[in-house]
C-alpha cells in the first residue's frame, strides 16, 4: 500500500512537472517585432503597430495556455480519487502526456495561419489534437475506473458516475470543432475559444 | 482535511514548476553575439565590445530574474498561511500563473527597444504587465482571505492585515511606472527596477 | 535512515524534473512550415502538403518521446527497490542523466536526415547514443544492487535477479541497431522504434 | 518547526526545478548541422565532417552539464544540515541561482569562441562565472551556519568545519582560472574542467 501510494505520487510529480514546461513553453512562440535595417530606427508608433497585428499569437497563447491549465485541473480531479497506479496506467499517462506536449506545436500552426487562408487547415489539426486529447483523458479514466481497482477506497460511486459522464462530453465538443474546421478555420478556433472558457468559468463558479 | 492538504500541496508543486521554468526560459533571451562572415576573425577586443554592447540585454535579465524570484518568495509566503483551496482559489492561482510565464516576452521586448526610440511602447508593455501581475496577486489574496475560507486555522488576524497593507501598494507602484512609460522608457525601467531592488533588500535586511 | 529516505526523494525529484523537461524540449524541434515571400499566400493544400511532407519529424519526436517514457518508467522500477543513497551512486545516476539530456540533439539528428543520403551517420549517432543510455541503466542498476547495499530490506533476490537479467537486453540490442545504422539508416532506426514499441506495449499488457 | 520545515522543502523544490531546467536547457546550444542549397545532397561524409568539426560545442556541454551536477550536489549537502530557513537565505539561495540560470549563456560563448582567436575573452566570462558561483556558495554556506542559526540540531560542528574548509578552495580555484584565462584561453578552459572532473571524481570515489 505504502509502495502504491509512492508510485502515484511520483506519477504526479512527473505529469506536473511536464504540464508546468508545456504550458510555460507556450511563450517561446510569440517573437519580439524586429525591423530590418531598411526600415531606419523603429518609433512607438512602429511599435505598437507591429505589436497590436501580432493578436492572433496572443489569442493562440490565450487559448493554449488555458486549455492546459483546465486539462491540469482536470488531471489533479482524476488523482485526487486514484490511489493506486499500475504499468497499464503508467503508460495510459503517458499516451495523455505526449498529446499535452504536443500542444505547442498546433497552437503555433494558428498562431501563425489563423488570419490566412490556410486557417482550416491549421484549425482542423489544432482541433484534432483537441479530440486526441479529449479521448486520451477519457482513457486514462476509463482504465483507472474499470473495475474501481485503482480507486481510492471510500470514493462514492455517485461520484466516478459524475465524472464519467462529463468525459463523454469532451471528445465530442471537439468532434464538432474539428469537423467545422473545414468549413471555418474562425469559427473552428472560437468553438475551442468557448469550450475552454466555458470550462474554466464552470471552475470559477462552481465554488462559490 | 488530508485531501485539502494534498491539493494545496500539488497547486504549490505545479506553481513552483511554472515559476522555476519562466524565470530559467529568461536567459535563452541572451544570445550570444555573432560576427558576419564578412567581418573575419573577430578579435577577443572585437567580443567584449560586442559583449559590452548588450548592456540593456543584462538589465532586462536581471531585472526580471529578480522580479519572478520577489514573485515566488511572495506566492511561497501566502501558500504558508493558506491550507485550503477550491477551485475559485485553483483558477485565480492560474490566472496568476499566466501573467507570470508571459514576463519573458515583455523582458525580451526592453531588451530590444530600451536603449531605441522605441522605448517608450516597450517599457509600457513591461510596466502594464508589472501591474497585470500586481493585480492577479491581489487577487489571490483577496479570494483566499475572504472570510478566512482558505486560511490554515490559527493564523493570527494582524498578520492577514500586515499582509493586505502590503498588497495595496504594489499596483499602485506599477500604475506609475505604468503612466511614466508614456512619459520617458527609461525612467519606467527605472522605477520597476528600483521596487525590485526595494522588495529584495527589505528581504535580505527584514531577517537580521 | 531518515537521512537516507531524504535524499533519494530529492535525487528522484531531480531526475523527474529533468526526465520532464527533456521530454518536453522535444517539441520545439517540431517548426511550424513557413512559405518564403516569394509563396504567395499559401492554401489549405499547400500546408497540408508541408505538414505531411515533415512526417520524419514526427516519427523522431515519437520515437524519442516513447523511448524517454519507456526510460523514466524504468528509473522509476529501479528506485522503487533502491531506498539508500551515497556519492556514487548520485553520479551514476548523474551520468544516466547526461545521455538522457542528448535525446533531443540525436533525435533533431534524425528528424533531419533521415530520409535523405547522410541518414546511415545520423542512425549511428542515435543508436549510438540508445546504446550509451542502456549502459548507464546497467551502470546504475549495478551500482545499485553490488551487495544489495543500497537496497531497500526485504526485497526479494528472485525480483533484483529478473532485472538483472532484462538489463543484459537492452545494450545488446541497440548495439545491434547501433551496426545496422552503417548498412542502413532507416532499417537501424526501424530496430529502434520497434524496441521501445515492445517495451512499451508489454508495460501495457503486463499488468492486465 | 512544522512551518520551517515545510519552507525548506519548498526552497529544496524550486531550487531543484531550476537546476534541472538549466542543466536541460544546455542541449539546446547543440545545433543540428544544417548544409546550404547550393551544397547538394550532404553524404554521409559530409555529416560526420560536420559532426566532428563541432567537437568544442560538445566540450562545452560536458563540462557545464557536469559543473551543474556537481553544484546539485553541493546543495543538496548544504541542505542535508540546513533545516531552518529565514528571508534573507531565501535570497542568498536566489543570488546563487540567478548565476546558474545564467550557465548556458558563457556556455554558449565558449562553445563558439573556443577555437578563435576570441578565445580568451569567452574563457574570462566562462571562468569569471564560475568564480561568482563559487562565491555565491560560499555566501550561502555562510549566511546558513553564522551562529549555527539555521543548523540541524545535532549537526557535528567538525562535519560544519570540514565544509566551511572546503568552500575556500572553490573561488580560488576559479579565481586562478580567470585569471589564466587572459593569456591562454585554452588553459582557462581547461582548468575549469579539471576541477569538475576532480569534484566530480571525488564524489565517485568517496563512496566506495
Amino acid at each position: 500500500m505504502a509502495e502504491d501510494l509512492k508510485e502515484t505520487g511520483r506519477i504526479e510529480a512527473f505529469s506536473d512537472g511536464v504540464f508546468a514546461i508545456a504550458i510555460t513553453l507556450l511563450i517561446l512562440e510569440l517573437k519580439v517585432p524586429l525591423f530590418g535595417a531598411d526600415h531606419g530606427a523603429p518609433t512607438n508608433a512602429d511599435l505598437w503597430h507591429r505589436l497590436a497585428e501580432d493578436w492572433h499569437h496572443y489569442v493562440a497563447f490565450f487559448l493554449s495556455f488555458t486549455s492546459i491549465l483546465v486539462m491540469w485541473v482536470n488531471h489533479h480531479r482524476i488523482f485526487s480519487i486514484v490511489r493506486r497506479s499500475d504499468d497499464g496506467f503508467l503508460f495510459w499517462n503517458g499516451l495523455l502526456l505526449m498529446c499535452i506536449t504536443v500542444v505547442p506545436f498546433p497552437t503555433a500552426l494558428i498562431a501563425e495561419y489563423m488570419d490566412k487562408s490556410a486557417a482550416n487547415a491549421a484549425a482542423a489539426v489544432y482541433s484534432g489534437m483537441g479530440l486526441l486529447i479529449a479521448l486520451a483523458f477519457t482513457g486514462v479514466w476509463q482504465y483507472a475506473t474499470r473495475g474501481g481497482r485503482l480507486l481510492t477506497p471510500g470514493v462514492r460511486e455517485q461520484e466516478v458516475a459524475d465524472m464519467s459522464r462529463q468525459y463523454r462530453y469532451g471528445p465530442l465538443a471537439y468532434a464538432v470543432a474539428f469537423a467545422v474546421s473545414f468549413v471555418s478555420g474562425a469559427a473552428s478556433i472560437g468553438i475551442c475559444l468557448a469550450l475552454v472558457v466555458f470550462f474554466a468559468f464552470r471552475g470559477l463558479t462552481r465554488s462559490r
